[in-house]
């Protein structure tokens, strides 16, 4: 066991750290400074054989498995299940350089860290990077992390379809990185994920760190309206039945239940399709998108039952028909209070300021949080712009994000603040 | 002149006019009974030979001007002005069979039960039909008779450039329409159009015919929406700048403002377009239009003037920057009274049922009102369907509309209700 002084006097290199990203952004490189890799692309192989070669020369024992997730082992004092870092490298068609980027990369840099200071930990040490969180190129994203978790079957993800029509495992194997682990793989003793915070919280408030609390759920919701095409000059009001104006009703509702509910309910139509979409023509159909998210499933059940009465409403008053289609349903996920706490504690030590948040996006964590105490760690988003180009997080964030990473996991490598999991009887 | 006894006696061939629209119909017909003959096509030269022939049939006097509108007159008593009816004989993409055709095939009704009847009138009578009125291929609609009144240059008119790319006036001589004939063309001593309603109003309040009071002003802007994209899930709602929403909040504040003016105020969002249009981006731009028509100058301004305010208002509400483009803009158009009371009171003396109604669409009478005293005869439009191979009316109303037609043409042919235009000075 690390002395505890010396311990937490370890910092990381911030420069190195810096070094590695720059170097990761080269693969897939945007002409306007962005990254786009998405999953199994030549880009992506680049990407993945410049991490695992870092991995290789830090001394870390590499696995990969039947999805392509790779997992890398620094051994401990002791044996057993080791505490895991680790998030994504795969980006978006218009990324940028941090995203799961930096999750993967601090977890090397806390690696080489601790090999120079020449310590080890009582328990083994893990940093993964996971096939597919996108999900950009193929459905369902956190794909890589769902099937190490068991929540997905293997021949189901190696048989989706990417948007390119590939198939996921053909695109695999061309790559070289259908691997020999078998999955679901071995249940690490906790999983800390640092990440950027991808909104705009942390920076408007003027807080240095986030401890993630857990992720949101979603309620992706299609509805169609059919009403009637009609001449815009020549039908009274009164004889319409306008499908547009259903769609534009609903989207004005989604915004003052949001009002209404207050906290951490979001609600979001961002795709309308009309037809016929002409000017002078009173729209026969509309197409269009609910995204609802709350942290607490039973105010997000709240929040479907309050759209689906203003859709019998709206259909009821304008004469129109209405149907729906549910395009994406998940449960919140709550974090481990003990490493939200460990979290927040770890930063504030470090003298960071702190703010207990959920993530409003999905993160590998999730998945992980099914089998092990899992946590998140969020550094600051310039403006909150992600999955995009300008994505910018200053580097003494991401200095004391991968501090805070790594003392989080030297508290979780060297004490019994989570216990040593008992085998099953 | 003709008795008047003789007169009022006179009744059109209901057959003869349906086999007439059936014949024409077959120019340009579609698959599933609508015709496609958008302006200077083919199928337009089809259906222009085939009414020109019939026109010489009946002995009348063919003219076609360097538009392509053609005049057929039916010599009178006396010489001087005709009294003019007629329409136009394009069709949208996916027309009917009945929208500007009846006016014209109605007017050739006219003058064959003249012709049968052996019957000269006082003033000359000119069936006429006016070039690309749909402006479905070239803009600007009612082309044909705004170049005959002297509203559109005609070198500005021959230099429009078609959807597909084609010169208006390479098409006119492709199909051997450019004629010689000058614009602007002659003042007619008044001009009467007969037209299916195109809207739901007759049939739903059970009235057979329509006399029209004018045509709306049409006031069509373009806004422009300017937000911030921003992922729905890790946005707060209060930081957001949502362009699709203040694109809604627009469209219900249009039908609001609909409801709040009452009268003939009508107002419409046909066509939104949202970028980048996904589920869970709130939506960085929004462009959408806003149709608004009222018979009244002053109220269609009044609605153009609470548009800006509310744009204004929800800019600044949104943190959203909006600005807008006028599309198309026309002053309302108020028919000559006395023709509007002579086609209400010939109506009620052929037994039908009337109603003074403005139109919602654009018509070449509004055109034709510019130099000549002039009116509209509406007949039902069944469900107000149309510009629709589902258009319809029973063929018992537009007999009755030609016969009203016929009478209100004879009544003005005959009679100084309107006075004879004295010679300028």
């Amino acid at each position: 066991m690390l002395e505890e002084s010396v311990r937490r006097a370890i910092r990381v290199d911030k420069d190195r750290l810096m070094r590695r990203l720059d170097a990761l952004a080269e693969c897939g490189a945007r002409d306007d400074g962005g990254c786009n890799r998405l999953a199994f692309t030549d880009a992506d192989k680049q990407g993945r054989d410049r991490v695992i070669g870092w991995m290789r020369e830090l001394g870390l024992t590499v696995e990969i498995d039947a999805i392509g997730n790779a997992v890398a082992i620094r051994a401990g004092a002791t044996d057993g299940p080791p505490v895991m870092c680790g998030s994504h490298i795969d980006t978006v068609r218009t990324g940028g350089r941090y995203d799961g980027n930096l999750g993967v990369l601090a977890g090397l840099e806390v690696v080489e860290t601790l090999n120079d200071a020449g310590l080890t930990t009582r328990r083994p040490l893990a940093v993964a990077f996971f096939s597919n969180e996108e999900g950009a190129r193929a459905a369902p994203d956190m794909m890589g992390s769902l099937v190490y978790v068991g929540g997905l079957a293997l021949t189901q993800a190696l048989d989706a379809v990417a948007i390119d029509g590939a198939r996921v495992g053909d695109e695999l194997e061309r790559i070289g990185y259908r691997g020999e682990a078998s999955v679901p793989g071995p249940v690490p003793h906790a999983f800390v994920e640092l990440h950027i915070e991808q909104g705009p919280i942390l920076e408007a408030e003027g807080i240095q760190l986030g401890a993630v609390t857990g992720v949101q759920g979603i309620s992706w919701t299609e509805v169609t309206v059919s009403g009637q095409a009609n001449h815009a000059g020549t039908t009274p009001m009164s004889y319409r039945h306008d499908a547009g104006y259903a769609a534009a009703e609903t989207t004005s509702f989604v915004r003052r239940l949001t009002r209404e509910m207050g906290g951490a309910q979001v609600g979001t139509v961002g795709a309308i399709n009309l037809d016929p979409n002409l000017v002078n023509v009173v729209a026969r159909k509309a197409v269009f998108t609910v995204d609802l998210r709350n942290t607490d499933e039973a105010l997000l059940k709240k929040a479907e039952a309050r759209l689906h009465e203003h859709l019998d409403a709206i259909a009821e008053a304008e004469g129109v028909t209405i149907s729906t289609r549910t395009l994406a349903r998940f449960e919140p996920v709550s974090f481990d209070r003990r490493i939200i706490e460990l979290v927040a504690d770890t930063a504030r030590s470090l003298g960071r300021t702190v703010k207990e948040l959920p993530a409003g996006a999905g993160h590998d964590a999730q998945m992980l949080a099914r089998v092990c105490p899992s946590g998140m760690v969020f550094t600051p988003s310039a403006k909150g712009i992600s999955h995009n180009p300008r994505e910018h997080t200053d580097p003494e964030d991401l200095e004391a994000g991968a501090n805070t990473l790594l003392q989080v996991l030297l508290a979780l490598t060297e004490s019994d603040e989570i216990p040593t999991r008992q085998a099953s009887p």
